[in-house]
């Protein structure tokens, strides 16, 4: 079969061999293998649970694909809220005439991703809609983790670091459309976060992945929540050359850029060179950052950002839609 | 705000404002009101975990909605496993320009089905696509459960049980698309299962509910799995008048039509009475009926049905699509 039919979504024996033949053999393991509706595992205490579903376009970009980015994501919800990712589910929704090929590519990425954090897709689920009732394949993640730390209370003088640079999985969408030319190398950082959790043990009080609204709605929502105040130094955040150039080409404020590997943290002030150094030596951290503080020139629950050029700006939260269907 | 916009999925302000307005406020709970990527539970033990992606056409139906569905498919699906409901994540695609009043009343039905089954939605996510990209909406719910048994061993004699009426889910949905003129009334089955977990207390060995491929491809896989002979007989099957009615009239084979609210399962002989006089005490078991047993007539994996005119025919699993969309 070269192209997944509707039958592939009809609960009878196509469906039951294309999950054994594509999804099983690829994924494959012990849990996915008993073939139940549902997987049985044993954990106990206290868990995060999450759900994301994907469906940026096009299902193919420089860096990675859907596959690797759902599983990443769900895996870096976790890693964010403080807990150690275990079970995956996940779960298709295809488009009837979508190449088989290329879905098993999709779940090579899955298995490598996730083999990778040493997460283990445990349940899934598979729907095809006729043509047009969808674009291409849309993939669901749940993920449940063990919950190791709880977030310690933010304070005035508390450091901010990013882990990477920011922005870089919006512009490899960009680039990945075709909707312009571009002349640089740009990869979306799409990536599990699993190796961050040993920063849970240095004193880390919060953390949040860089995704969808950027580095400026993750502040804002920091600021609001904690009612705190928040500085940011542009000169200090890392952003990648590209996202630079077609920040700059394009008019695009690069706060609100996307990352799907990238984090920010609070931390203690005197941890500062602890993080760094430990950021500094994973391919995770390379550019990690201190970016700005708790506390400085603004009020609780706003974010300020003094300017490259020495100026002093406010930050929102994005408003609007910048770029449908990143993640 | 009349439509659902693309701004709402950008991961900015008008999705935070959204998702507090429009989502949270119609299922609020402690732990959706933290607004974290994911939520905090314990738990301990044994757990079952499950997804599912539901794309029903048409959203809205006699007997549901596509959020009834989708709570009671992912509820049914831990209680067939032997595992209490406790918790769901609830994600959802929605079509740029859907209503949001029909949201509203979708998540009202998340939310009356769940608490019906006191089960909690804990975690979410909102993806909007572009116009044309999805068909209005489709909603992902993944679900954990603390398991309570262990399925035990089945062993010849053992008798086949349903619970309720079988296909009327898929009948509904038939009726609901208006592709022919129908005069009776009938209502999708879909409900959650949870009131059927006490017979895992009187010795129930294994449960299925009877969804995408109806119960001959459930039985199939029964007999296929365990590699057992299983024989049911026509006669005892429960059919409601409007399913006998469409599958003579449209010619469609009954035994291949799904449910969402009704199961089948096998129990030691000796347990007949009480496991009936159980379920006829119950809404979701009012014409629950023994159906066949397990030996009889055919080989370890096959399926034989006795005819009502007293024939012997094969039950196959479903081959092909019947009707694709159904959940």
């Amino acid at each position: 079969m070269d192209r997944v039919s509707l039958s592939v979504g009809s609960g009878g024996k196509l469906m039951r061999d294309f999950v054994k033949e594509v999804i099983v053999e690829t994924l494959g393991n012990p849990y996915l293998e008993q073939f139940g509706d549902s997987a049985h595992v044993n954990l106990s205490g206290d868990l995060c649970f999450t759900t994301d579903s994907f469906v940026v376009r096009p299902i193919f970009f420089p860096g990675g694909d859907i596959g690797k980015l759902a599983v990443s994501g769900t895996i870096n919800d976790l890693v964010v809220a403080g807990a150690r990712p275990l079970f995956l589910s996940l779960s298709l929704i295809i488009e009837e005439g979508f190449f088989v090929h290329d879905l098993k590519n999709i779940l090579s990425s899955v298995r490598a991703t996730s083999s990778s954090a040493d997460v283990l897709v445990v349940t899934g689920d598979t729907k095809v809609v006729p043509k047009g009732d969808a674009d291409q394949l849309y993939i669901n993640t749940a993920g449940i983790g063990q919950k190791l730390v709880e977030p310690g209370n933010i304070r005035e003088g508390d450091v901010l670091i990013v882990t990477d640079c920011v922005g870089d999985h919006s512009v490899a969408i960009m680039v990945a459309r075709g909707e312009f030319d571009f002349w640089g190398d740009v990869q979306s950082d799409c990536r599990p976060l699993h190796s961050l959790l040993p920063l849970w043990d240095m004193g880390v009080k919060w953390m949040r992945d860089i995704t969808r609204g950027g580095l400026a709605t993750v502040l804002c929502e920091l600021a609001e929540e904690k009612h705190i105040p928040v500085e940011v130094w542009e000169r200090d955040v890392p952003f990648s050359p590209a996202v630079n150039a077609l920040a700059e080409i394009l008019g695009i404020d690069s706060f609100y850029l996307a990352s799907e590997g990238s984090a920010v943290l609070v931390a203690p002030q005197d941890k500062t060179d602890e993080i760094i150094a430990f950021l500094h030596g994973i391919p995770e951290g390379r550019h990690a950052s201190v970016i700005g503080r708790i506390g400085g020139k603004g009020k609780p629950g706003e974010v300020v950002l003094e300017t490259a050029s020495g100026g002093l700006r406010y930050l929102e939260p994005l408003t609007g839609e910048l770029l449908p269907r990143i993640c």
